[in-house]
């Protein structure tokens, strides 16, 4: 039994245990800062010359423009299959009625007589959207980053993704790209993307958020720049699942869910709490059968050595401890998957019965897949629609609301001690009454 | 004319100049990060005696416990005049109804055949509220930092503050906290009251994130502590209000607005963007005669010697130019507010007409007066009831699902190269064929 030996089973914790479960690893990029300011810093002062030296340099790319041509866009469309575009244009229309069903409009609230306030959903104008390269491209992201954008309304949607050595972007990134209506895309990634993107270069416009996943560089970078710059989707960590099951449950299917997010990286975290001692058996036989045949085995296979397997007494206790952990993807599988729905408190996204696998949400039921990692979804969620856009509030009074609150504001302001703040009132006040 | 020459007024500027005039001071809280990593290390490593420590060293009070004992609280009802009270009560009873309309519900969509996906309204669980200290109590935000935490349902909601040298915290702050329904008060201030909400100590609970404004100080603490450890509200800067103003407003109204923001502090930003060239003498001489009364004098001169008066050719103007500035506060006291309020794109908090004072919002109307400063309204909204609560969301799949999005699903994740995200909805669809 392989798997029994390397993956830890945790039987029956007691509560106090839990938090040192929950735990993940540290994550400190701060020993990255030299290097990512250094670039930065570069591509803040020298633009589209930087940017293209340090593709030069990390991506051995010799690059003439940034910016993907037309003809560029065309040749993809040539270049990827029929099947993915169809299946692109079905995630994009799904996503696409998830996020539009999240516009928000706001309405005029009466406070006191006389005093009418709102919020009204403004877009964001210029945002920037991140896609890596590397061996597995991430074209799902682009439609999960763009899709709403378009929908709040950006007016400048700008992507960045990184070429390979030809200086070419991955097809199917442009593909997706096109279905999401994204006109600008430049051939950059890493620091110098996040930087052309903060600060703006001769080619790349200077955007007001960025969005999107990246490596511990890229991470670093996006940290950096919020600090004055731009505004960020969110903190990133690696990607992480927590499956919920009970004797009901397909231990193929579970096993299935756990191997598709330990694939993603060695530093994926994978957790299965599980009320029936019969099921740790069963879906490490799964994991060991299913795992032979993964092109990416040994990434999942070093994943699983992290993994937990967690025996808990009830459901109840499941959904607590799951709670405490606060996954970035909560799979509820269990028979009364719908009496834990309302106790779920933290969580990223929430996959609910036995067929709604992680990857219907990573890719094309409608839900966004850019979510809270690493605990941050007890103060975080994932991306949707209110990421692209700001609520602004509007408020107007009349001579009414000027008796209504008026005495109630210079009282405030003169035990604040801000006396101007009491005087435009009582100018007011002094005219109406 | 004391003002001619020390106000700068700037006549018909071309538009290459906007950017300019829409520039801030350059903050760089980067020099204080040695004081502040220190001070956040020790909190961290020894807690409670530590914030005491600090206590003793930065607010010169000698605490024996930092919680506010109920006999304090008590003690403070006494200290504060009855008038104030019904100003905190009506003042608190406005924010709670705007914030309350705020509240979400998702609906469910099917985005396709046998596939529904949704989004929770989660409160996060444990918020921690700053209020910082020193000449003006800022009793005020405490009503716009718990008020809404309460309507949102987080279950802890910390405050920490700063005590004065007999180690109490000023009355108004202790009775608007109370009325806001605020338990769990602490006297501690600055770095060390961010540093114990950020991590815990043996009194303070940790929070998972933190609102509210500050110095210098506190501004660096909540950059740090968000790095890894918890969310912040959002980033800060000196107060800020740009008043759109015609022939047909009130010069002594707008010269009482100017100053209302003046008097904040040295590093306020005050900015008067006209179509009247009248206005400019007549708010000048407002500002003179209304000056001499004021308490904070000297500061409120200080700021004016920064503040811009700008004359332009028509209200259009106007909001491009306030839309490139993106100020905190915009208020638009033109006869064509009603015109202009729909092309107001950046800005925190819009008022409209000739009596919605900046102070009415301030305090009382029920609009949050937590801000985006600095141009940050390019991209962050203020504080408003989402900034409590997570959209988690949820997503549920029938067999009719699994053939909606089976196949799409298995192509994309091919074409990552992600062949366990493939299988987990293969095996789905294997059973349901």
């Amino acid at each position: 039994m392989f798997f029994q030996e390397i993956m830890r089973i945790i039987r029956y914790p007691a509560k106090t245990e839990w938090k040192q479960i929950a735990e993940r690893p540290h994550m400190d990029v701060s020993q990255l800062n030299a290097t990512v300011c250094q670039v930065l810093a570069e591509v803040k002062a020298h633009g589209d010359e930087a940017v293209k030296r340090y593709e030069k340099l990390f991506d051995h790319a010799d690059l003439e423009l940034l910016a993907v041509s037309e003809a560029e866009m065309n040749e993809a469309e040539a270049l990827v299959s029929e099947e993915l575009k169809e299946a692109l244009v079905l995630a994009h229309r799904n996503i696409a009625r998830f996020h539009e069903a999240q516009q928000f409009t706001g309405t005029k609230i009466e406070t006191a007589k006389g005093v009418c306030c709102w919020q009204k959903s403004v877009a964001i104008e210029k945002v920037g959207l991140y896609i890596p390269g590397g061996t597995a491209p991430l074209f799902s992201t682009v439609l999960m980053l763009a899709t709403p954008a378009k929908i709040a309304g950006c007016k400048e949607i700008v992507l960045c993704t990184p070429p390979n050595r030809e200086g070419k972007v991955n097809p199917a990134i442009l593909v997706a790209a096109r279905i999401a209506g994204v006109g600008k895309i430049f051939k950059t990634g890493g620091v110098q993307a996040i930087g052309a993107m903060a600060y703006g270069t001769e080619s790349v416009p200077k955007v007001y958020k960025i969005f999107g996943p990246g490596n511990q560089y890229v991470m670093a970078a996006k940290q950096q720049v919020a600090l004055y710059d731009v505004a960020i989707d969110m903190p990133a960590g690696p990607s992480e699942v927590c499956v919920i099951a009970d004797e009901s449950c397909n231990p193929e299917y579970v096993a299935a869910d756990l191997l598709s997010q330990a694939e993603h990286g060695v530093d994926s975290q994978v957790i299965l709490i599980t009320t029936d001692a019969g099921m740790l058996q069963k879906v490490q036989e799964a994991l060991s059968s299913q795992l032979e045949t993964l092109p990416r085995k040994d990434i999942a296979a070093k994943t699983l050595e992290n993994s937990k397997l967690i025996l808990v007494a009830n459901t109840q206790e499941a959904i607590d401890l799951s709670n405490v952990y606060a996954p970035e993807h909560l799979i509820i599988a269990t028979s009364d998957y719908k009496d834990l729905t309302d106790k779920v408190v933290n969580a990223g996204s929430v996959f609910l019965g036995n067929f709604a696998c992680e990857s219907a949400g990573d890719y094309a039921s409608g839900t966004n897949h850019t979510l809270p990692t690493h605990g941050y979804a007890l103060a975080y969620n994932g991306v949707n629609l209110d990421s692209y856009i700001r609520k602004v509030t509007f408020q107007h009074l009349t001579a009414d609301g000027v008796r209504s609150i008026g005495k109630a504001v210079v009282c405030m302001a003169e035990n604040e001690l801000l006396e101007a703040h009491a005087n435009a009132m009582r100018l007011r006040m002094k005219d109406v009454l």
